[in-house]
């Protein structure tokens, strides 16, 4: 393993971003001034920014750097998406601490390059910088849209559908999933600690934790995916979304936020959630109810979007993407109907940061 | 003092930005939805980023959360400069522990935006979050240039002319200032703490620091001015560099970079460098090398380019300039002509933060 200061600062940039090569026209020049370039003739431009840091919002025993490079990425290409837009460059500030080795970083870039490498984002520039706690990762993502195409969040009227792409709940449960088999971990080692059994705690460094039938769960929080290809769905359906979000906080919480900004109301159906089996199958064990997870879960990265109605038929058509309700005057509220019929008012439990 | 948690992320948010004012016609949204929007018809978007980490970067025994603010907005407005572009939009990430209040934040921001109003700079968004430990900021800066007025690192030519603006040093020997008087604080308490003496640690709460005849230094390490003056002077007077950046790491370090770049090699003179008399005051007192602290210190924030020769007249009657030296070819290296005309090379003895 390589020690960091080995390389120094700007060696280690050097090394991480050497072979990069540029994909977009827009991108004029990249790493290496005190300013990257950009070129953007009559389009508006797009920026979104995340800070992650370790111990809040991600915790390395449970995810590794190149996992977390791409989650990293692919989280602000998702907000680029929500604006019906087109991700074009990424820039990325890093502060390490001395834990963290060249190869560490090596991995990180890598899964960072693999999600840019998806959307042909080009990786412009950045800090890379010392930390005396931790890993503190913050990017900024820039992107290109039509002035007419973009869709913000406080466009939705009286009547639009409200519609998902892929599933929720999933990543939520990854984490528990992943929680789960982490206190597995430890109790058995406390155990065998307890009765000094050398021999459990040297078979105990090769536990293998129990996923089997829930490899989705992992991947949904391990790797997300920005729906860029819904967004080219719905280009190529010439259906024009009145208001669009990336579920990053939770279904509840996205709608709310829609609801507030539109100054209108919305109501849900419990039984239109689109819920993954696997997703439903570790609710169960885990004692958890499905449409908790569903709505307050977080990090699925789908889509909510609205669409007038009469873009009915063209929606119902679409691939993955499914109708869960309709906005209405803002007097109604925000309701979630249950499949038993009644009314419950939408709360936001999504997932605060600063409690 | 008011508990951050009591207002939640969005809450934090909406009570630092809601009464923000776009001040660009090319911000067209600002803070509220997934990305902020940027219209930027013929026009290349310069893009940059900071990283500053508490403990690292800043010391808040030095420096409040005002001058903080301020420090971290004008050292990206800074880099825009330093490529002849304008700032137009600023994106701040943070991540803060529960000993920050909201009391602290409006501080932070209050300087921030004392540093956006300055440069007419629109605050467009960034993301708020929670940390273990201290506080990190991301800062990201965006700004404009026409195509053929953008000056990179790579442009300086054999013969040209090598210029710094205000002068050196100063940053470097207020950061010295202010930890010997935090040094002269910490050994009275401990002499107190011995002495057991209740009386001298009531008065010590009371601890002057004392600045007097050094407020120039203190405000060029708490409060740096980004040099958009020099860039219009440079406007006004026709003189368009061919290299160009602002020193932050100490001006070996950067005219090194610009000497990698460009290919080419240097020679400056140490009787040209520009130094203020309180700096050269406060290393006398502190028996340093007041060239090295000028060649070295960083923080400066000032301005170095490189003209053609043929500027050498306009450069000359240009207010706060200082021609230090000119460029050479590659082979002859990088040099400094001291004032007893020895030559040394120069070295970059820049901070590194990986070390």
């Amino acid at each position: 393993m390589t020690d960091i200061s080995k390389l120094g600062e700007f060696g280690l940039i050097h090394h991480l971003t050497d072979d990069i090569k540029i994909k977009n026209n827009a991108t004029r020049y990249g790493i290496g001034d005190d300013c990257a370039v950009l070129h953007y003739p009559d389009k508006e431009v797009l920026v979104t920014s995340d800070m992650l840091m370790e111990g809040v919002h991600f915790d390395l025993t449970y995810i590794d750097l190149r996992h977390l490079g791409y989650k990293s990425a692919m989280v602000n290409i998702s907000d680029i998406f929500a604006m019906n837009g087109t991700p074009r460059q990424l820039i990325v500030n890093l502060a390490l601490s001395k834990r963290f080795t060249v190869e560490d970083m090596e991995a990180f870039y890598s899964g960072l390059r693999a999600a840019c490498n998806k959307w042909n984002v080009d990786i412009v520039g950045g800090d890379t910088t010392s930390s005396y706690t931790g890993l503190a990762i913050s990017i900024t993502c820039i992107g290109e849209a039509e002035a007419d195409k973009i869709v913000y969040r406080n466009g939705a009227k009286d009547t639009d559908l409200i519609c998902v792409s892929g599933d929720l709940g999933a990543a939520y449960m990854g984490l528990q999933l992943l929680e789960r088999e982490k206190s597995v971990y430890y109790q058995q080692v406390n155990e065998a600690r307890k009765k000094n059994d050398q021999r459990a705690l040297t078979a105990l460094k090769d536990f293998q934790p129990d996923f089997a039938g829930k490899e989705y769960l992992l991947q949904r929080q391990l790797q997300p995916e920005a729906r860029g290809d819904i967004i080219e769905r719905l280009q190529t359906a010439h259906i024009q979304p009145t208001a669009m979000m990336d579920i990053s906080d939770g279904l509840s919480s996205e709608l709310l936020h829609i609801c507030k900004q539109s100054h209108c109301g919305c109501r849900i159906y419990e039984k239109n959630l689109p819920i993954d089996y696997q997703t439903a199958v570790m609710a169960e064990e885990l004692n958890l109810n499905v449409t908790t997870c569903a709505l307050n879960g977080g990090e699925d990265y789908e889509l909510l979007f609205t669409v007038p109605i009469g873009d009915h038929e063209r929606i119902a058509s679409l691939k993955d993407v499914k109708l869960i309700g309709h906005i209405t005057q803002e007097a109604f509220g925000a309701q979630l109907i249950t499949r038993d019929n009644n009314e419950f008012a939408l709360t936001a439990q999504g997932w605060n940061p600063l409690q």
